[in-house]
């Protein structure tokens, strides 16, 4: 999963001269010493009271989790739902701008699973990395290919396709048998294939299916993945890195959300939630320790 | 497809006591003697001469098209992307205030393809509902029914599940063989049955594959279809119609965007509008006519 170009630093420069995406996530990777993805999902009803009134306090509150946390993440992945149901779009925009700028080495993946297709998906890649200016985005692959081409199209940002997410309806589609495989596993086949020529696709594989997520690494090989379903959702961590691991025991951003945003609801969140955080990278550090 | 309850005089009412979108569609088809919907996609480097600039140029854009069409249109169906992609939330919200006050019988429905699982797609359907006051939403029913679910709460609304859109990709995973029927077919099997248990399930199928929007009708039955692909996209009205329609010769909200929108960069561009709009509703008024 190199760069379209890399330079003798091991450094991979896009065309624009920017680092490209999973350069960025390596070099986090190593100088966090974690696999924690802290997940922005802020749910107005469940903010601490310093956030119940304000209308920036969205924005506020998910920039306090991440001075908290930015130490030992892997990526932030704000979750863009949370924002467009209150109007937030513009405290969105502000806090990825706010964590580049105050947290640069940590890459923002933008929780979007937007799928359409032609002039619509470009719409949709333009909002993700022109407008909130997002490292990678979380795409839906459903509608095929030719919808995630546009997306692909920005050499230096990652895309992460929807293969298991953790969900128990999740096999109503995706667990379904084809030819002799599962949905999941052809998408994992197609992503890791012929789709992924720049080297910019990751997966989203959920950690609630150990033996699911395990099937997929052996699919993919050394692919990021994108791993939700520890903290609140309630994996097993050390199941999740034993089935999620790639090759150097690494390869996952794991994702953790609500565990650690409402770690405590009063004045003492932040702290609360690095400690959540820092037992959660270091749960997962064991966890790979325990497979070298 | 009645809605949660119904009066005698035909038109069902949901618990909030507002038309339910079945009900106001039947009454649309029939008031407008029409199936097409009218795609609101506004891409600001394609708007006619008079919305080159101004900071609510796609409002006025769309809403001009709303009022040339309003009475030939059976649905308006703005697409998301082209506002997000722009920093233009608050003027989709503003020209869906503006549809429901201008033209109140004719519903919209919002393209959106969200998909996603638990409280993200409570946000999701908080987003399409109460903050854009839809009528209706399309979603990607990729993640499953239980990410569906949280839209089907709302018993006034109608959603629009993706089954077979009008690309060519669209067979790289829905094509796919499960047991004897192709992914969709399968799709459509469950829309239709066990997840349709309030009615407010349709279907997004394009018209550019008229076998396989054939295969859905006959899976599905009198469910409303909604079908993209005619116009810019060149499917062809007669066979679409003769693929798609009921059992009552409609059933169906036939979507042009672009045809309709860009008919003219000139200063005419609602009349020519208009004329586009009105050439496709009479096709497939004929359509359907050879039908009977």
């Amino acid at each position: 999963m190199a760069g379209p170009t890399s330079l003798e630093c091991g450094i991979g420069l896009g065309e624009s001269g920017n680092v490209d995406f999973v350069s960025m996530l390596e070099r986090a990777w190593a100088s966090a010493d974690s696999l924690l993805c802290v997940g922005l999902d802020p749910d107005p009803s469940r903010l601490p009271g310093p956030f119940h009134a304000g209308t920036d306090r969205l924005l506020r509150f998910c920039s306090a989790i991440a001075d908290a946390t930015a130490d030992i993440a892997c990526a932030f992945k704000p979750q863009i739902a949370y924002f467009a149901a209150h109007r937030a779009e513009g405290q969105l925009e502000a806090l990825i701008a706010q964590l580049h700028d105050r947290h640069p080495q940590v890459p923002v993946v933008l929780d979007a699973k937007r799928g359409d297709i032609g002039s619509t998906a470009e719409q949709y890649a333009r909002e993700a990395f022109e407008r909130y200016r997002a490292d990678a985005v979380t795409v839906n692959p459903y509608l095929g290919f030719d919808s995630i081409e546009p997306y692909l199209a920005y050499p230096d940002k990652g895309v992460f396709l929807l293969c298991r997410t953790s969900n128990p309806g999740g096999a109503d589609l995706r667990g379904l048998d084809v030819g002799g495989e599962r949905l999941y596993e052809r998408l994992a086949r197609l992503a890791a294939g012929q789709w992924n020529a720049g080297g910019q696709i990751g997966l989203v594989v959920g950690a609630t299916y150990p033996q699911e997520l395990a099937r997929v690494r052996a699919i993919v090989g050394d692919m990021p993945l994108l791993v939700p379903g520890v903290g609140a959702q309630g994996a097993d961590i050390e199941a999740c890195v034993r089935a999620g691991a790639d090759s150097r025991a690494g390869g996952m951003l794991v994702n953790s959300a609500r565990a650690i945003l409402y770690a405590s609801a009063g004045d003492d969140f932040a702290q609360a939630a690095r400690e959540v955080a820092l037992r959660t990278r270091n749960a997962l550090n064991a966890a790979r320790r325990a497979l070298r």
